[in-house]
């Protein structure tokens, strides 16, 4: 597994699982700006993964900006430093000298010459998987699937219509969804019509922080109790996680294999991940855009 | 009352419906093309309101074609005469001779001079009520509300983002959404989400025939029943008479005042309502289209 | 003739050309809301036509507002009362009962029954003309031609991309452009190719005033003056009056008739009309959009 | 100087310019799939090199097709090969290992830590520069300047609004822009406004072939007699290669530092280079675009 992240306080979580759970294998985590400035989601990763004692994982810097639209900064909603302002000790390593895109080929062209697959899980803005799949499209051979974090079937948070992650590169997210159409790549959506349900409460993560201050149950424990102090509540979305968590156990989720396209041209729906519900065995043929050739899975439900 | 259709199986229902229901008070039918070309509907919204004994309701055609789109031709799906070619006994009676913006707005200036108040209910692309809204705005004054059959918070049907009346003049539905909220004009929307969920069935169409096989009875039954066949199914949706019945029994619907609003530039969500239901008490100041200043009371669901 | 008009001090210099000139035969004035709003320029045109001593001249107000983009003011640029803030003695007569649209339709039909053409001149946004023609088609057996004043083959003022008459209601020009199509009305465009050309000195100004100082040359003479301090030159363009001029004078442009579109949705191109200059004699099968069906006889040069 | 190309007619053409003019160092060639797909581009260029004697310039291949638009075929319009289907004798060498986006790197990374700068020039979409620039946006330290081949001020080809290189890709056009503006780097349109002008005749490239016929001068002259053939002429314009020409000697153009930007969401407009030729020191303060912040030095006549 191979993470795609814009750490932030979800990723934070994300990972973590990520690194730690037993079933799983994390290969190497790639960067790109998002919730931070790239500089602060390297640090910030580098940093949860050497708490984890996975100082085995390469990091590696990405795109620092979206492909058309402007960056954003949502320094006001992740803290500072785009982790919550915890004051967690910084990692003592430093990045890969490789750009994310390639440390993505690399693995992924070893893989495909070893005849492995990996999965792909990006957590952020696709910016770095755009490029990735435009520059080395024989990566593929190396993918068993990409399940993203983003997107939304029924309503939009950026916008009525459009989730952040796919809102902050419209582009790139249309680049993603063409690309694993064209070269045959599995394409999962975890979005925003599952994302707010997996919840930890705060008594929760209290049990965590007081368990192991200072290891990886107290940083997750710290980063939940951000997020239910940011907005309010006494429990909290396990956020980016939830998408790691659906690897681990995929019974977890309803989903459904479905058309969907990204909107990049509407005045208020630009970023809308326009998933199709209808029944195309009917006759649709007076429809002009006609069926999507891209046909995702659609996490809909959490059982 | 006044309706404004596209006569059509649908609205045939509706006529009946809103012609002879006690509780109700059908001053004027106005007519658009849409489902059938403008002498079509004419002819056939005429023919609906003498089997109702209504030839006291006046008839008026309107606009033959959508502000910009294309017009459509649904004859394959409404049959050639566009009402089920029943052999139905065509209306003696001819349409008024005004033009329907200009019956609309005598009807809504007349009521408006007596503080009268009337609901317009448009089954049809908005074509007439766009342009009645934008030639005469002092009508507003004799509206009690807009109630119109059209749009879909969650999935279209002409598109996966858009339905059918709203897509075939997008212009028009958008106007209409900016005018009321301009004009102060209160707008009700019966969409798709709970378009499909008013039945009725085979067996009882078959009675409504048996009981009165010449009169509006009949013609509904005949009509549903061509309904069942075009869908191949046991029962069909009552359409567009649901959006009468809702000014029936308003308790038979749950409704939310939403912000909303029409795309009208996306490549693949022109059309489509944006309904919003995010919870705008939070912080949305990043949403760069800010909240829409038009609020439509959507109905949501069918109890 | 029939002008249709949102005095400006523009369209006052064009309305003084149409209603004096002998070859001319100004049959009425219909006005929108535009450079000034629609009050201002109802106002504006009575005062103009007394002073022209044309009271016989019916003037009708119409559409108070774009189709759907907002109502601009641009009371900055033609000042307070739209008409260069001149204090001229305003006209003792009212504007005719009948919505612009009407009168129009009055006048148009009537031309029809008797089989004469009209002229038409819009030297505003479109708005009332695009009303016009969705709601009254058969009005088009009365047109001659119409020539609008705005567009631009080349670059625009408005934006980069549009000009003002078009950007400010750019639904209103793409139904004009779609109707004279569909309806077989010559449409002939009068645009920024031209429009800046012909021009008046301030001296020849100063001697309309003196000439007449009460009278319509005193009129022109100030409107001209007004415009010359305005833009700061020692001369001005006469503006909307080139329109006017084109049908007194038609070989002092030289126009060609060019498939033309405007644009309704581009990012920054909205508003602009797009006149095709390339080969269509050639192999153009490679372009998706086609041929346009719309043939514009469009002003390119003044001799 | 590193072109960057689609070979193609026109580029074989600007590639022999660019590898024999004593006054050029034409240091790597890129390649990108347009008028051809990339596979023919890499061996056309090849070829084109080796008969110029330049197996020297290091050659890579790069992106297969658009960001977002689907690859186009215009073998009909280049023949079979691409490049004239001359049975010119093929290259013996391949292309380098890397990437075209990693040889770019490379090579302005280099002059860079030299304080070199390298003059790019792209003929064809700009799908690898756009790469290049996002995910290395630190080579902008080692270029002097990118002239690309493409755009249009007044009129397109490709479409009524816009040029073919662009339209082809206008995605990676906008991020070419944007980039250019954000990284400081000098950028130039040689544009249809001039590309059709500087030509060569039939006869010219007779005596080229006859002074030569298995050289440079020989291939050059076969090329251009093939595009004389193809549009029916006496002459054909030296295409690509006048981007070339205009380093040689600068001076043979007019050119304009100009407000510009690509429209990407027109729905006939989509590709148009947006040339501001309106004086912003004037007051332009109602154009809710405000001006470009990417200022483009267009290239406006030939002298
Ligand atoms: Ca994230
Ligand atoms: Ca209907
Ligand atoms: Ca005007
Ligand atoms: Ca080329």
């Amino acid at each position: 597994m191979i993470l795609d992240v814009d750490t932030g306080v979800d990723d934070a979580c994300a990972l973590l699982l990520a690194a730690l759970h037993p079933d799983l294998d994390l290969r190497a985590v790639t960067c790109v700006g998002g919730n931070a400035p790239l500089a602060d989601v390297v640090r910030n990763t580098l940093t949860v993964l050497t708490t984890a004692g996975r100082d085995d994982v390469p990091v590696a810097a990405g795109a620092d900006r979206p492909l058309l639209e402007d960056p954003v900064d949502a320094r006001h909603v992740h803290g500072q430093d785009g982790m919550g302002d915890l004051d967690w000790p910084v990692a003592a390593r430093a990045a890969d000298d490789r750009h994310a895109v390639e440390l993505l080929r690399d693995h992924l062209l070893a893989a495909a010459a070893t005849g492995e697959r990996v999965t792909l899980i990006p957590l952020a803005p696709l910016t770095n998987i755009a490029l990735l799949l435009r520059t080395y499209p024989a990566v593929a051979q190396g993918i068993e699937r990409i399940l993203f974090m983003g997107g939304a079937a029924a309503v939009g948070n950026a916008t009525a219509s459009a989730e952040f992650n796919i809102f902050h590169d419209p582009e790139a997210a249309a680049i993603v969804f063409d690309s694993c159409a064209d070269l045959g790549i599995t394409l999962g959506m975890y979005g925003l019509d599952v994302f707010y349900e997996p919840r930890i409460t705060r008594a929760q993560a209290a049990e965590l922080i007081a368990a192991d201050p200072q290891g990886p149950a107290g940083l997750a424990g710290r980063l939940v109790t951000f997020q239910c102090d940011r907005f309010g509540g006494e429990s909290a979305t396990i956020g980016d996680a939830g998408a790691v968590a659906a690897v681990i156990a995929p019974d977890s989720l309803t989903t459904s294999k479905l058309p969907a396209r990204v909107e990049l041209t509407g005045r208020y729906t630009r970023g809308r991940t326009i998933v199709d519900h209808r029944d195309w065995s009917g006759d649709l043929t007076h429809d002009p855009h006609g069926q999507s050739d891209v046909i995702v899975d659609v996490a809909l439900a959490v059982d």
